[in-house]
């Protein structure tokens, strides 16, 4: 998955991941109200209103951009009519051809890590598969060590599927624990930076890149090219771009001398876009969205030369 | 919340939390076989085969136990119907009067952070409140820092709710991480039990014990010993007992002076105990759980002693 996430990037020259990551302040009334006519539950007609916004971005991007990522939390806050949402989301955009990386930030002992796994392994109930997820790749923490790590890999070993790995993340609370020295003289970032490449050593693709990628934040410049010169063969999932702060400039370091290596994610900057320009209005989301990653797709490609 | 944990723990006399952690080879074959009649899609026949499961699980422990923690993955490996069914779990055991621990791990930046927190803050919709997962305390993972935390922290200001974050954790690779020597020459994971403490500093409750609590492995006793020395006022839940190789003896370092300061989880040691011993059958699961409960109780506090 991760050589087609690369030739996707490539033939659209777009390193980009559209966020989907919404609250109901960035839904427009019109579908607001509509939900809540059609559904009397509050937390189904919220979830509903979640998917029914997510589709016009979907529609409005899916043929600019490889691959959309999901935060599990924005739906996870609704219980389960949200977990709904979020699957429903992901079916739609898998139809429309993109690439889906689940966020979930999910690491247990192993024997629930093999149950979290489902998320890109599928699961057998009764001697039949399912693969009730759809994702194509998940982010995880590692900060369980190795053995959280194997359930994933092993599904990497024999199907089309990919990991990103939290190394150095975007907020500035990162520091509390990332930042941190270690006698050996490496940050635990770095630490962690050696152990990610080694769990995906067996697992490179075409390109040149682990199916085994990394989370390394746009908000660190240095410690972006840092990573990049430490892990050559580790794919890096950029998110704080936009919203958080980062912009193309700071990522010239995170790409490789063939200008690959990243794919950069940006959410409210693409689709709450439609709020912050007075050039759109509510039935504009799709067209804001839209302008949002062709603008970011020039800030990084420039960026880039 | 801590301190009414605290207040049934001693009532019972009982530091003992039941793992709700089913897997379909723990249920017996006349649970699933009805549950297969009812429901024709078999995510939804599993998921409400653990429902069953653990309702004869609680129904047989929940006047001997304080506590239940469902581990989340065990359900969300099923999709939607897994998920609806861990919240079926919990509705039926806060009925019966337990105090719930949702084993969720999560953990992400402070914006995707606030959505995770709905887990035991509930979520506002349209105006009015709902609370969708009924969690009492969430365990959580500490890799992205202090800022991913303070949504919790927050709601425990407010809110009978409380926390256990992940600092040395039961498994063999928990050492890849968390105990690595740092410049200042303490591990990584007593830098993370200094931090907690300071999470949990102004959370501290009538029995000196704080709202946010520590995950320490049942299968360290000599981290266990030295982690409570470092926090006086953390109280720990102790995975690693039982199946994971942890026993009473081991645990003697986790607990004050009083017998107090930690609840014990056991999870497949007691709720597939109907396998383990000939005495029982299929038609047992409740017996041999209780059975397992009461062996447990009597190895703790005999340790305690």
């Amino acid at each position: 998955m991760i050589d087609n996430l690369i030739n996707r990037i490539t033939e659209l020259n777009s390193p980009i991941v559209v966020g989907l990551d919404p609250t109901i302040s960035m839904v427009p009334e019109r579908i607001v109200k509509k939900s809540r006519e059609e559904y009397k539950c509050p937390l189904n007609a919220v979830s509903k209103a979640l998917v029914k916004f997510n589709r016009e971005i979907i529609d409005a991007v899916y043929d600019i951009v490889p691959a959309v990522k999901p935060q599990i939390a924005m739906y996870e806050r609704f219980g389960n009519a949200g977990v709904k949402a979020y699957i429903e989301t992901i079916n739609y955009a898998k139809e429309k051809g993109l690439i889906i990386i689940g966020d979930i930030k999910r690491g247990d002992i192993a024997s629930t890590a093999e149950a979290y796994a489902s998320h890109i392994g599928g699961v057998e109930v009764f001697g039949d598969k399912f693969d009730p997820w759809q994702e194509d790749f998940v982010t995880l923490n590692p900060y369980l060590g190795g053995d959280s790590i194997t359930p994933f890999t092993d599904i990497c070993e024999t199907q089309e599927k990919g990991l990103f790995i939290l190394v150095k993340t975007s907020n500035a609370g990162s520091g509390d624990l990332q930042d941190l020295e270690l006698k050996s003289g490496l940050s635990v970032y770095e630490h962690m930076a050696d152990m990610v490449s080694s769990w995906g050593k067996n697992l490179i693709g075409k390109h040149g890149y682990s199916k085994v990628g990394a989370v390394v934040g746009a908000t660190h410049p240095a410690q972006g090219q840092n990573l990049r010169n430490r892990m050559p063969n580790t794919f890096f999932l950029v998110p704080g771009y936009g919203a958080q702060g980062g912009s193309g400039k700071d990522l010239q370091g995170f790409f490789d001398t063939n200008g690959i290596g990243c794919i950069v994610n940006s959410s409210r900057g693409i689709t709450a876009a439609w709020q912050k320009d007075s050039c759109f209005g509510e039935n504009n989301v799709g067209d804001a969205a839209r302008e949002a990653v062709i603008a970011m797709k020039k800030d990084l490609n420039e960026n880039l030369k």
